[in-house]
């Protein structure tokens, strides 16, 4: 497990000398206004500090398949490390074979938007944990069987106590989603081409995408795709200037207006993060768009009712690349066998 | 990833003096006669030296999604690295949320298993492997499409022809099993406290366990259930007295008679391995049996006609918890990112 270091958002500081020899560039002024690398260890979530107990905990629970009632899905089914931490299918399969509405999206750097789910329903990455474990088309468990299965085993008991000593009932469906966030937070992926860029790198990003980077905020792109996750903070109209098409923006799914039931919040969605877009097709809530090139062509006309030229297209679509980071190194957890009084899979 | 050493199965060696005082022990040396520690590592399978180059591969590959047409279902979804190399469920879902026939049975020390499946129908694990890729209740895909989705991936490309740097066509079906077992003769579970009792430890079991130990030979378990894996050797009749119930021998799954079409092989199964078998309930190929001590019961009445009294059962029941090993450390792997050519899941 990595060691914990205090983060302070934005503003990340690096104890070493450079390793390069930084010229001036306006280009890199520009984007460090804008956008901020990805820390590599997060300590705190809301104010809240992530003991190593509470990350070994949420480590397990990750990767438990009992957290679903068939004993086969867990959140690393569907936010697999392995693979961009999303599954990379139109949208998630879930129990019985359902299939969910919206494509799953990336458990990495998560910690960082500022809403969770496509149209930002949940506030924290806790909150988050807590749905597709209750949804009845994802894992279709329940707080009450979630927490019977837990407490059915021993080693899991005394994890529990480990990470929430203070808690008068550590083993809660509460403090589960607590640890899952504690384990979340860890999986940042840092380093990537962009972020070495922004600290200073010349040749961390080539020409190409350079170029992309450029046209990313003179075009507009970087009004709702910016911070540290290029994205993850605000809510946005998808077809702000002109509608997509029904098969990427299909008529029945109205986005945030589902949260807020306010009608000028209809078809409004999260702008999506790009850190390792490259790494999670297919693309937007519907999962519909295979193609990275195509994405970014779609949203140019969507977004910012311009025709992108196939070279700008390419240029966005290199630099794009560049925002895939150093993915996490997670150990499989062990995890401990069922005792007489877990419940059974259904 | 551990150091490869050579491995002479049954010879293992300790290099160094042993840090207990081993006493005379006439059941240690019954014990020592029958059965065998799991060694650390494995070298070789079938003669084949296995190279750092296809284990890594292989890791891969065997948490690889896209090798079943769903791109969901990987080898570790029901031989989980995390739970005993098993899934832990009656029987698989697969592909649509098809439930297989059998168990999934754990993938821990197969490969000192004279033959893979319920019914050995596969010599090794490389034959294995293409099984459960193909099976239509199960990841449902095809070697053809498996070969077009590795051929797709550039990563993939490359480290098909670092593991197989001779073969005229490196990226085959046939080299993606190889790959996978090789990775599989990893996962051993050496340093159980059977191990160690077997090794001259004389506290590394209990009283109840050398009981059970000694039980477990005298009545007769140890006929079919011996060698490293105590069992995974031979074939026998399920059911050798007295046939169990129905719900634990269903009549259509006739066991190697599929295998063989011989009469006298109806409701006969490779005696199964014991090890770990404390991490993977439920128990017997129809998966319906969830309690050890029941499938320890199961078993004295069927195989050695016996009603064993509930202190032999428990006995021989903690003497099998002795046989869960130290369980494999293994990272998660990174998979490289599909493309415009890779086909898409279905």
């Amino acid at each position: 497990m990595r060691p914990i270091q205090m983060l302070v958002l934005g503003g990340l500081t690096f104890a070493a000398a450079l390793p390069w020899e930084a010229t001036a560039d306006p280009l890199r002024d520009k984007a460090t206004a804008l956008f901020k690398p990805v820390p590599a260890t997060v300590s705190q979530t809301q104010g809240r500090t992530l003991t190593e107990a509470q990350i070994a905990l949420g480590k397990q629970l990750f990767f438990e398949p009992r957290l679903s009632r068939s004993h086969i899905i867990s959140c690393n089914t569907c936010h697999n490390i392995g693979t961009g931490g999303a599954d990379n299918v139109p949208t998630s399969v879930g129990h019985g074979w359902q299939k969910g509405p919206r494509n799953s999206p990336t458990v990495f750097n998560a910690v960082f938007n500022a809403a969770q789910f496509w149209d930002g329903r949940a506030e924290d990455l806790q909150a988050q944990a807590k749905g597709p474990i209750q949804a009845s088309v994802e894992m279709n468990n329940t707080p009450e069987r979630v927490e019977q299965t837990l407490a059915s085993i021993p080693e899991y008991v005394a994890a529990f106590s480990a990470a929430f000593p203070k808690a008068e009932k550590p083993v809660s469906f509460d403090n589960m989603a607590l640890a899952i966030e504690a384990f979340e937070a860890t999986l940042t992926t840092p380093d990537s081409p962009f972020d070495r860029y922004l600290a200073g790198d010349d040749k961390a990003l080539d020409a190409q995408q350079k170029e992309g980077l450029a046209l990313f905020i003179d075009s507009g792109c970087s009004a709702c795709h910016n911070g540290v996750n290029l994205g993850g903070q605000a809510y946005f109209p998808f077809g702000l200037v002109r509608k997509p098409t029904e098969d990427i923006l299909p008529i029945g799914d109205k986005g945030r207006f589902a949260v807020t039931k306010t009608s000028s919040d209809a078809y409004v969605f999260r702008a999506a993060p790009l850190r390792n877009i490259a790494l999670t097709a297919p693309y937007f809530h519907s999962g519909q768009v295979w193609e990275l090139k195509e994405a970014v062509a779609i949203m140019g006309n969507s977004q910012l009712g311009r025709e992108l030229k196939d070279k700008e297209v390419a240029a966005i679509t290199a630099f794009l690349h560049g925002l895939s980071g150093r993915q996490p190194d997670v150990s499989y957890p062990i995890l401990p066998a069922s005792t007489a009084s877990t419940p059974r899979p259904e």
